[in-house]
């Protein structure tokens, strides 16, 4: 089977004029597309490839002050550069470039306004008590990058190469990350297809480009717990579909059921999926569930499986991994499972319910009070004046405690 | 319930302090959210809207020469000028312009790049025998247009006033549309979200564009019937999801089955839903199947219903109407009803089938040879010989009749 750059290129250079040859040998090997086409960075292509050492830093003649910490909203200020690549069929990967944050000029008829060419990624940089700067995981958001600008014919990337370019960036605009715990620099890796063209096609080219923003803690004062609407109404994901991906497309048509929920006082809706009404996700977290086993009493933390229809969060991965490592020798079992609604309601009406979280990267851990669901309010374990439970505190403290480096651990990368 | 402005207005000017009131009274009411947001202009917003009167027209210094006719390919070149109006939450609709086509310029964390804020329409505007100009059906799109903006939290528009200013623009550029039958000049007016911060939420700014493209027949030399391969191994999509609006965010994910049905030999791939394998839409072409009834062997026109997961296609309704009013008299049988692939290949096989077709702007019917279907070929009923059936050369006919005015209706309307 070609790669996708093979196809992109062979369509982008020849336009529809296809081969008219009517064979379906390889209809059966099509049913694999989606591990086929999750194609990595080096098997990819054998067109030039993201070269770090053909890296140029251009510095802005006017610097500005950092934000002050207390004023800092995510994802509003961002610092003076921006690090940039082109990509295009003919060519492959362009000289990365540090330039002056500034506007992208693009035409009118450029694939990404019209057909949604678009994919990013949402990472931080975090200074250590020594002053060391620190990525967490960054092999992990390469990775689920490649996935996802794969799954809609924009060009992958080498993640090692990328990692590298991205920590000269962080570097050269390092006094914009707060050194104060809970501080940390927000990075936005983004593809766009840029090819200027209404035909619907693969994108000829693209842009890559990374923006950073200052960002404070998630909770300034301390937790304070959510409440989620469960949504049956509308539907986030599906299977065969791209909710797995990291991709724009997943987010505009999310708003609305966020804007209904919000109407009516709830800060988050959580999707649920089909009649068994699976909890699936919070569309910017995944969700873990703590609770006692019906049957044995175990404690169980319990998440959805990664079956297609759940964004593969690289914190939703952290947490388990720690789970399985600190918890389940303490008698926990961890689970990544389907559990409906239903069930998590029973366990909450039947005092079995210890603790919800969701989990994402802007807050790490974000704990809920309860979810409204079929007209009740389904507690979640906190007492009246709680705002985390035990397990979210802990995760929020080991996670951040790799992050800044207090804990050595090869998750946390040292630019 | 809030309109869709109210809400997005007030998230823009708040931020996410939203009340924390956990009333779920309007739980039922939320199930009909899909009807009570399709919202339609003049309810929407007590802000400004769209003024034909404010219009301002700021023409090229440096106009080029229309391409040759011959040379047109599909959305690659455009007019001297382009439409733009933009939006702001606090003021509504700004004063529409007609300005030289020239690229948007916008900030990297502008929202249309990271979460899909974008939808469009697809119209012509023609050319008659008498040189007067002519759209066709615009209502339909302004309608559409409509439905997909408020899906996706951005503003509605009154659809006569931006048919008006539409109007007006493609007069100040009408030496670019092609006399000819057959040719037009492809608008595409596209909506984006401009605000500039990667918070998730509704836009506080959107920028309505419209910008035109000369395009020349479909089929230049006539018909060419096109091979389909039905795809079961991905989903376009799905009911509670936003398939049946004209959203960027339905279009990059489809590229990869599409280039998958390439790689071997296939024009277009159609989507298939469900485990019962219904036949729905080609993605950018709605799909009609005619066939003889297996009980009655009465004549058929069959299209899939408008369920949620198919695009509420202009040409798929005209035809629809065209049917009714003219086949239905002859003895056929029109109907919007679930058809399963194994039917489509059952009626082939019975010798019942006449023929199926594609529907859509851009070639108002495109005739399907066969389709392959679990390793088979599906012929659809054309000779070796033939290109097209009758009906879709009736209806091809009928549509462009009243396109270019040869035929009065109202749905062709002189600008």
């Amino acid at each position: 089977m070609k790669s996708i750059h093979q196809l992109a290129r062979r369509q982008a250079l020849t336009g529809l004029a296809m081969p008219r040859v009517l064979s379906t040998q390889n209809l059966a090997a099509s049913r694999t597309w989606q591990r086929a086409f999750s194609a990595s960075a080096p098997a990819a292509s054998q067109l030039p490839g993201l070269d770090p050492s053909k890296l140029t830093i251009t510095k802005t003649t006017t610097p500005k002050e950092p934000m002050d910490s207390k004023d800092l909203v995510f994802g509003k200020y961002f610092t003076d550069h921006m690090l940039s690549v082109e990509w295009t069929a003919t060519e492959g990967w362009h000289a990365p470039q540090i330039v002056p944050y500034q506007n992208l000029s693009l035409d009118p008829s450029t694939c990404v306004f019209h057909y949604a060419f678009e994919c990013f990624e949402g990472m931080k940089a975090y200074k250590d008590s020594n002053g060391g700067i620190r990525l967490f995981r960054p092999n992990k958001n390469m990775e689920r990058l490649n996935k996802s600008s794969a799954r809609i014919a924009l060009p992958t990337v080498d993640g090692d190469a990328l990692t590298k370019i991205i920590g000269e960036f962080v570097k050269t605009d390092s006094r914009f990350i707060p050194d104060a715990r809970g501080y940390s620099l927000y990075l936005r890796p983004t593809m766009i297809g840029t090819q200027k063209t209404l035909g619907v096609g693969p994108p000829g080219s693209a842009l890559l480009f990374v923006i950073a923003s200052p960002v404070g803690p998630y909770y300034p004062t301390g937790f304070k717990a959510i409440s989620l609407e469960a949504t049956d109404y509308a539907v986030r994901a599906w299977p065969g579909g791209v909710g797995d991906k990291k991709l724009g497309a997943n987010y505009a048509p999310c708003i609305l059921p966020q804007l209904e929920a919000a109407s009516r006082g709830f800060q988050q809706n959580l999707w649920l999926f089909g009649e068994e009404e699976y909890v699936t996700e919070v569309g910017t977290m995944n969700l873990f569930i703590a609770l006692k086993n019906k049957e044995t009493g175990q404690k169980e933390l319990i998440t959805a499986p990664l079956d297609g229809t759940i964004l593969e969060g690289v914190t939703r991965d952290s947490v388990l991994t720690l789970a399985r490592e600190r918890l389940e020798p303490l008698g926990w079992a961890i689970k990544e499972q389907k559990i409906r609604m239903s069930e998590v309601a029973e366990a909450s009406e039947e005092g079995r319910m210890i603790e919800v979280f969701g989990a994402g990267t802007a807050a790490i851990v974000s704990p809920v009070r309860n979810i409204s669901y079929r007209g009740k309010m389904v507690e979640c374990g906190l007492k009246e004046d709680e705002e985390a439970g035990e397990i979210a505190l802990q995760m929020k403290n080991w996670i951040e405690g790799i992050q800044y480096g207090d804990e050595q651990n090869p998750w946390s990368v040292v630019i």
